[in-house]
């Protein structure tokens, strides 16, 4: 009996230790002999922080080799942080080895959200502070709220060698949460380690905000006229999970949750006439960049990384609400990421999966008086970021015909600014008319922009892809009454990754596709998929300026590099106090071939966000999107096989 | 007795003939006022033909001014066509008087379906085509299916003076539609009123392809893994429509149909705080250009003025399929348009109004491990043109807080040529790269573009408005470790019309505001709504270009003009063998003054067509999106009052 026990624990731990699939997300397990690892080979003490355990993915020939049932080769990468030196590590799990252990030089961890939130003890003691305060009025510290944040870019010298925060504080007097009561004007210069106040920047008085905030709790008043609404399957969502495989209709894809970018798609296919072809090795947001436009003290430091910097301890995903984020047809995933002390913490709601009925024909024809099509229904993988005040629903969304449209909401809490004056003048003005707008009483909303980088591993029927352009290009018609001017296409092959550095131009436009030109199609054509483009926008700041420096992938809607596993983040692995010599535009700057090798797109999904009173207390979300889309991937329309009616069984 | 059944009658006939709304569409009885009206002048004989009877809508103040009961302003536009001579006349419906009537002077009728289709017979008999038809080994001419369409432009002397088609003919044998059944590289010059063939041009013999072309009738062997997906609504949707007037949420809007351009929203409002305020007066399509980009003969002439073009005869919209178009729980709307003899016809399935869930959050935030929101829906009001081989399907989306989405999708059969070359070559090319891509054997996807023109006569809070642009302008920061550069939003006016012809350039970005100088929020702005593009294109064409002149509206995405009651049509009243003298291009050139006056919205949406063998034999539905919403125009979020729940009632 009792040795069974012990054999029935063992397999257990080992049925845990082991994933069911190489790049399935790391194990409760797996985190913990990562942490008995560490301290194992010393390299970990209780002083020591964990600013971030991810999964190192296998290298892809591995991965794409891997048998079910085979032994699955795992590793993890690891950020630690003790005291003003962080350190970077990688773990082989199975051989429970540190296999390269390092002190960072001029890199430095994430911010832990010790850091973040701990400031605030230490900010309201120092008496510069809190005789900021005293002039402010304010005597209750208790109500006051302070946080450090980091800086993406080293644009002090003391980032060079310490944890530099700039901090700031709110007033929480009266209110659930300090958004819109920041006290203007004061920005806390502060050493992390040393939990210090380096110096304080008193630029301004202006009084707290005081209108209402508060975005729940107002009146029990519901709008009227709504009846209720739903969507019904009584059958069931139509997709299966196996082994952590994904299959619905004929798609097929696998995705984890990493705690730095979230949802990370792997080995998307589509089976076609019985056969899987792949299409994406991998998919997931790469990197957020959201910068503030006013030069002021305290908004001069505001241009975030947000999945880089803000990633450690609690995710970059956060918890979502069942019947708000996803209804009540999704299936919810829950999540695993390392807290601070290196132990793993399981979150719960962390993604969900739905099928939603868009209400819309995947395709239909009016011919003779006789109309005929299919509707359509789209499958959603969905999650949520919350960093700080923003919020942002990301999404994946397949559709039958082999599109997958990329989705992001934004919505959450804008950042705004104190000011003395009211409201705007009789003409509309004020004196912050150039970098917000009133969006209540004494409330500014800032201008900013936000950038979202996708990595979009295209492995289009295999490993090695090419990129290419069809150029839409004016051209002149002689000699025909009819015409003076037709566009025609002219392909071309992006050789080096500075061919595939793209801006949209209305007046120069271009298709961008990735393709196999080893496979063609029964046309003769080489398989492809497109990557087109919603509406979105490139960064306007100057290539010099240090914040457009780390968050330089804002600059072009496109890039595409060859796949380098070390090459995941667009603003480089470490954008914290950053000296911005990683991420895609430095990669970039070697030029590397790029023709039939394996190669990866990179997307710059962006928009510019004046403010308006509507986004103020909590901001409607804001949705952008793009295609990833077959271009002679399929032989023919590949959806004519549709069920003609959604509602029964086919 | 009998004099009741007669005061009845003529009640009754009261209550057809007067409408509840000056707004509305023209009804049955009106149609005939119009249609006996135009015989009792002599001005229609019974070898006059309708060509087009709209709604002249009421002058602007006399429908803001209108009561319900008061007697309701009446007028119809006529288009009639007797021989090759084209007429314009405006009757007065109430008055039974034609108040205008003239014969037009380098002006056409649109070609109606009977000449279109017509063309067949006389076309068939020419010799020179039976010939041409030997030639390809064509001898049964039953089999044969000729057109004959109008060219927009005055390419050819002919046009001026007669009505000239270029016909076409299709192979109808082995197959139910004759879409990628080209007879290639043969165009017919034919005289729509002598009904003769004027010209033959025979330029080369390609084999028509052979290839499934059938997108019904595939084997019946639905896609497997789906299962019943609806939508569900147990109390009933919540709009609500009284007297022609939709009420939805706090959204109050009419429509008519109309036969020209479709859908025509009116009134749009949107109640705050009981209060209904005025957002746009009337938004509708106002017209389509589709220009192939195939300098061959047989294609230079294909550049469609879709609505303007078309809509003669059937009207632009045609009946939706439900279950397809529009899901169980829409309301349907029927349409009435005239025939070619003037009578009137009633359709059925027009448009439809239903609500959709799309599983959204309105808003949400997470703050500290809680996450607050509201799940949002949406009204739809779709439509559905087919001009030919295309299907558009055309939505106008309401949001709670107060966006609409205003979306085209794209289906429908793409346009072929037919080529004597089977596929493409190993490289993946062929001798029409330059201007299409193969989509089937020996079937060319000829390379286009989609323009669509919106029609937005904004009334914000009252009639005269401004238009004003945020430009987002990169400045300089000097001295600041921190940053080198923002952009600030530099305000700008639009004086004139050509201040406010719009393209977007990603490195001068733009935000477009409608606003009432007048009338100003709690924040002191004015109140004003923003139009957002989605993804959209500009035209490539020279401007000198005939094709591009009648469609000149799609060289930029965005113009502003004053209202003027004749200016409903982007390409023109009459954009058929035209000499493009009428338009939104020609209009501009005064550069009339828009500043606190009466001013219309044109929106450009466009995309270029690549063609891919995903296309084919139907193609995939494709949306374009832009949004028209709220900024400053509300005092703060306006949905924080929706319900939390969809599944109940509030």
């Amino acid at each position: 009996m009792r040795v069974f026990s012990v054999l029935l624990i063992l397999a257990l731990q080992l049925r845990a230790q082991t994933p069911g699939h190489p790049l399935d997300g790391l194990t409760t397990a797996e985190y913990w002999t990562v942490y008995d690892t560490l301290y194992q080979a010393g390299h970990a003490t209780p002083e020591t922080m964990f600013a971030s355990v991810l999964l190192r993915p296998p290298a892809k020939a591995a991965v794409l080799g891997w048998k079910h049932g085979q032994p699955v080769p795992r590793a993890a990468d690891v950020i630690l942080l003790r005291g003003n030196k962080s350190f970077s590590a990688l773990i082989d799990i199975a051989g429970k080895k540190v296999v390269r252990f390092e002190q960072l030089e001029g890199k430095q961890a994430p911010f832990l959200t010790s850091e973040l939130y701990g400031a605030d003890e230490f900010i309201k003691k120092d008496q510069r502070v809190i005789d900021a305060f005293k002039k402010r009025g304010i005597a209750d510290l208790r109500t006051i709220q302070c946080v450090a944040l980091p800086v993406a870019y080293r644009a002090i010298p003391e980032q060079a060698t310490q944890r530099i925060g700039f901090g700031s504080c709110s007033q929480m007097r009266g209110v659930y949460h300090g958004w819109g009561r920041a006290i203007e004007g004061l920005v806390i210069h502060t050493d992390m380690v040393s939990k210090t106040v380096l110096k304080v920047i008193d630029t301004e008085v202006a009084p707290i905000p005081t209108g209402d905030i508060n975005y729940e709790e107002i009146a029990e008043n519901p709008r009227p006229h709504t009846t209720p609404i739903s969507t019904s399957q009584p059958m069931g969502p139509a997709y299966r999970i196996n082994n952590g495989e994904i299959s619905w209709q004929n798609w097929l894809f696998r995705f984890r949750l990493d705690p730095r970018v979230g949802v990370v798609l792997n080995l998307v296919r589509f089976v076609d006439k019985g056969r899987p072809r792949s299409i994406l090795y991998e998919g997931s947001v790469s990197e957020l960049f959201v910068p503030y436009m006013d030069p002021a003290p305290g908004w001069n430091n505001r241009a975030f990384i947000d999945a880089g910097q803000f990633f450690a301890s609690a995710g970059f995903l956060k918890p979502m609400r069942a019947g708000l984020d996803c209804p009540a047809n999704a299936t919810w995933f829950d999540g695993l990421t390392a807290t601070e002390t290196g132990a793993p913490k399981l979150s719960s709601n962390m993604a969900c999966l739905f099928e939603r009925n868009p209400e819309n024909a995947a395709w239909r024809h009016s011919e003779g008086g006789e109309i005929f099509g299919r509707p359509t229904r789209q499958l959603v993988l969905r999650s949520a970021a919350a960093i700080g005040n923003y919020d942002y629903i990301l999404d994946w969304r397949f559709d039958p015909d082999g599109t997958i449209e990329v989705a992001a909401g934004a919505t959450g809490v804008i950042e705004t600014k104190a000011t003395a004056q009211k409201s705007a003048d009789g003409a509309g003005n004020h004196s912050d008319s150039q970098t917000g707008q009133f969006v209540a009483e004494h409330t500014i909303g800032v201008n900013h922009d936000h950038y979202f980088s996708y990595r979009l591993d295209f492995d289009i029927e295999g490993v090695d892809n090419s990129f290419m352009l069809h150029r839409m290009v004016a051209q002149r018609i002689e000699n025909d009454p009819m015409r003076k001017s037709i566009w025609v296409s002219k392909p071309f092959l992006a050789h080096r990754e500075k061919d595939a550095i793209l801006d949209i131009q209305f007046d120069k436009p271009s298709m961008w596709m990735f393709m196999n030109p080893a496979v063609k199609g029964p046309l003769n054509h080489p398989v492809a998929y497109e990557v087109m483009p919603g509406a979105t926008a490139k960064s306007l700041m100057s290539a010099d300026d240090p914040t457009q420096k780390i968050g330089a992938f804002s600059g072009h809607q496109f890039w595409v590099t060859p796949y380098d596993a070390d090459q995941r983040y667009a603003s480089g692995t470490y954008p914290t106090s950053s000296s911005a010599n990683d991420g895609l535009a430095v990669w970039t700057q070697a030029n590397r071939p790029i023709v039939n090798t394996d190669i990866v797109g990179w997307y710059t999904m962006g928009f510019h966000h004046i403010p308006r009173s509507e986004d103020w207390p909590v901001m409607p979300t804001m949705w952008h999107n793009f295609l990833i889309r077959p271009f002679h991937f399929f032989s023919s329309n590949p959806v004519l096989d549709l069920p003609k009616n959604l509602s029964v069984r086919p």
